[in-house]
Parts: structure tokens; sequence; C-alpha cells
């Protein structure tokens, strides 16, 4: 049997992101200046942060005026009444709040449901700024895509972004846009070793290379691109992953 | 900056597990056999499947006798009404359960809140059979670690499994058992980039390494362990994973 191998590598060297840049390009760079040139078949994870600055989904916050509700609701915690505000305004729907830790878990316009509508802070130079989620981040990963192709690798593309779980403490890194890959594994109606038809597994590979990603990702040292080399990977140019990897609401039994 | 550079190895040719097999040897021999022979530092991943095949956690469904419930219950969906029985019989709590679906979701004695109590059937030899989740997986981490110990290599060791989650279709590999490993990266208190202090990143790393690790395993071809190799570990030999990673119910707020 072949050996199943793959490779993580931590892309550094990219300097600050700022509106209109080309991410593919500063991202080629940065990989060959540290001797890990992009390759056909490789996975670029590009994290949300940087894809949202090249995209201008930066915020002054000095711009939002709060609501009498984020008033109230900030009073509780130390959450800023104008992020508050901007999480209300970003948000389709609110599935829990909790005015004393100040959590607010809803669903995005995308149809994510995540903390503070995935907006945040971190990473971002001066206190007032925050970013957004892109607008499409499906369309985020296919610009990088194809902008890496002009320069003639071939490569599929995923966003990260890190996300908490219920039920568990610390969060960990998901997928919120594709392309190039099916973001599934489907050993459903496959068998498995003694030949009995795997019934229910369907494995979400987008997440899990986005969590490989974070492995080799640090928060404070500015690693926010990650090669992962040796997957084979299952070509797919048409998934959508908000309208396959989100559960629609009807199946879901945690709203 | 030193390059963040990790490797992922599927070990393949571990043979069928039986009750009482020393899983660390059979995983010793067939990485080196493949030519990737453990080396102190190296995390090992071992899927719960086996871990429960080694421990004797399987568990003959003839012998269970179904309630009343589980025969009501199962009458909508195909589910076994054996199995709903013991799904009952190894649930703390019941979180959710759809009679339509046959979707069961549950708290493990052990704390988990999973679909089915974390029972399955796949893998397995023989339509009767399933396995439990391990009694601790904490535990069995450590009985595998001491073990390899004793070939002479320094290791730590994630024991993972394949679990659904709200909104997000497919499944992905958390980890439900360490030993000598620290299974968060805090980041509270640390700076940013741009010396902003992180206020709530705490990354659930064993849970990442779980999921990087099923990117090479495969359901159907047997491969029920891997090597994750060049990550800086932090040492940790006293984290109970279910002390840590399981949220308190009184910070939940989707139970």
């Amino acid at each position: 049997m072949k050996i199943q191998e793959i490779k993580i590598i931590g892309i550094t060297g990219i300097r600050e992101i700022e509106c209109g840049d080309n991410l593919a390009e500063l991202i080629f760079q940065a990989a060959g200046k540290q001797g890990n040139s992009l390759e056909d078949g490789d996975i670029l994870v590009v994290t949300q942060k940087i894809v949202s600055k090249a995209e201008g989904m930066i915020v002054d916050l000095s711009n939002v005026t709060p609501s009498k509700f984020a008033y109230d609701f900030s009073r509780k915690n130390d959450k800023d009444p104008r992020l508050v505000q901007l999480i209300l305004d970003n948000s389709k729907n609110l599935i829990r709040l909790n005015e004393n830790s100040g959590i607010i878990i809803s669903e995005t316009f995308h149809g994510f449901i995540c903390a503070n509508a995935g907006i945040d802070s971190s990473n971002i130079d001066g206190d007032r700024f925050v970013s957004l989620l892109p607008e499409d981040s499906d369309k985020s990963a296919l610009i990088i895509r194809n902008n890496v192709e002009l320069m003639g690798k071939n490569i599929a593309v995923i966003i990260s972004d890190t996300f908490g779980r219920p039920w568990r403490e610390g969060q960990v890194n998901f997928a919120i846009g594709v392309s190039g890959i099916n973001p599934f594994i489907d050993y459903r109606g496959t068998n498995d070793f003694f030949g009995k038809e795997l019934k229910a597994t369907r494995i979400a590979l987008a997440d899990e290379i986005a969590s490989a990603s974070e492995i080799v990702m640090s928060k404070a040292a500015g690693i926010p691109a990650a090669i992962i080399r040796g997957h084979d990977i299952d070509h797919d140019d048409n998934h959508k992953l908000g309208e396959s990897i989100l559960r629609e609401e009807s199946k879901d039994l945690f709203r």
C-alpha cells in the first residue's frame, strides 16, 4: 500500500497586507523566498484576516453608532458597544446571547454560525479597527487560485477562520471558502475494511485541512498562510462551500 | 524566522487488532517496517476504533435487550433497537433526539457530547458487533506512550474519534484522550503582531492534530494511526483532556 504522507509548511515573510493587495503574488513570492515554491497539486490555506484586509473589509469602529440595545448589552461585560452594534449589523439571526459573558453567537449573512459574526480585532493595527468576514470567501479563494494559475501553478485554495465550538473549550480553524477542491470525502455507500457499507461517514476534509494548517501558524508571529503538500486532491471546480458545508436549518437540532 | 514545517505520516500494515493486543508494539513495528520508525518528539495519533478493540470494548448486540422506549424510537427510522438501547445505556444525558432521522445526540459518561454516545459499527468484523468508546482515553493514551517509551522513544499520544458538529455538514476528527502534550495553545494574555493583547484565543491543538491526522487515514483502507512529526511539543504530563477540553455545563449555551 502506498504510504500516505503530507507536509504542512507555514509561509513566513508575508508583509503586512493592505487593501487592494494581490495576495496570490505576495504569498507566491514569500513561499519561493523561503525555499518552498508553490507546486502543482498544493493546497494553499489562507487565513481570513489577510483576505479581509486585501478586500478592504476593515471597519473603523469610530464610524459605528451603537443602538440602545448595543449599549444595554455591553453594560454587564467589557465589550465595546460599537463592536456589539457591528456584530448585530452583520448578523442574519441571533442564535445565543449572554449578557454576563458578552458572548454573541449569530448566523452571518453567509450562513456561518459563529461568535461575533466572525468580527475580530487581532492582528490589525490600531485599537479602533476590526475585520469583517470576506463577502464571499469561495470567490476570494477562486481569485487567489486564478492568480496563482497566472504564475503557472495549478493549486487548490482554502480560506480558513478560527471558530469556537459548542461543548468543547478552545477554538479550531474551519474552512469558510474553497476553490478547486471537493470539501468532503464521502464514504457513504462505500465499504469498510470488512466489506460492510459505511452509512454515515462524510469527512469535512476542508475543515480538517484548515485545522491542520493552523498547527504551523502562529497568532503572534504572523504566519497567515500555509501549504498542504502531498494530498491527492479531489478536484472540484464548482463547489460552493456555503451551499454544501452549512447545514440546512430544517436539519439542524441546535438553533 | 524558523520555517514551521510538519509531516503527517499514515501508518499502514497494522494487522487486525484483538482484545489484549499491545497497540504500542504493533504500531511501532508497522511504522518501522514502512520506513517511518517512531522518533523522539513525534506525536502519535491513534483512532478510537483500534483502542476500543484492544481494550475489549466491543459489544455483541445480540446480548442487548431493547426497552419499549428503544423499540418505539426505532420504529420511524432504520436504527437497530438494540443499538438504541446500548446508546441509552452509555449516555449520562440525552441532548437531542430526533425520531424521524434516528439522530441521538447525548452526553457520554466521560462528558463527550456526540452522536450515538460514540458507538459505531464500521471496521468491525461481523454485523452484530459495535464498539464503545474506551473507558478512559487519557489512560489509553498514557499506556501507549509508556509502552513506546519502553522501546526507547519519547513521544506524545492522542486518541482520536470522528465527531459531527452542529451547523456544519460532515464529520471531523477530534481528540478524546491525550498523553504527554498540552492539548491547548493558549494565546490569552500574549500580544499579537502589533502588540495588542490577544483576549480570547486558545487553540484546541489536540483537536487540530486529530483532524490533521485524519487527512492521511482512510476509513476503508485501514490506516488507524498516524505520526505528526516536526511539531515542537508543549510537554504536559498531567493534562486530563476530559477535565480541560469539555466545557462546563454552566458555561455552555447549547444543551
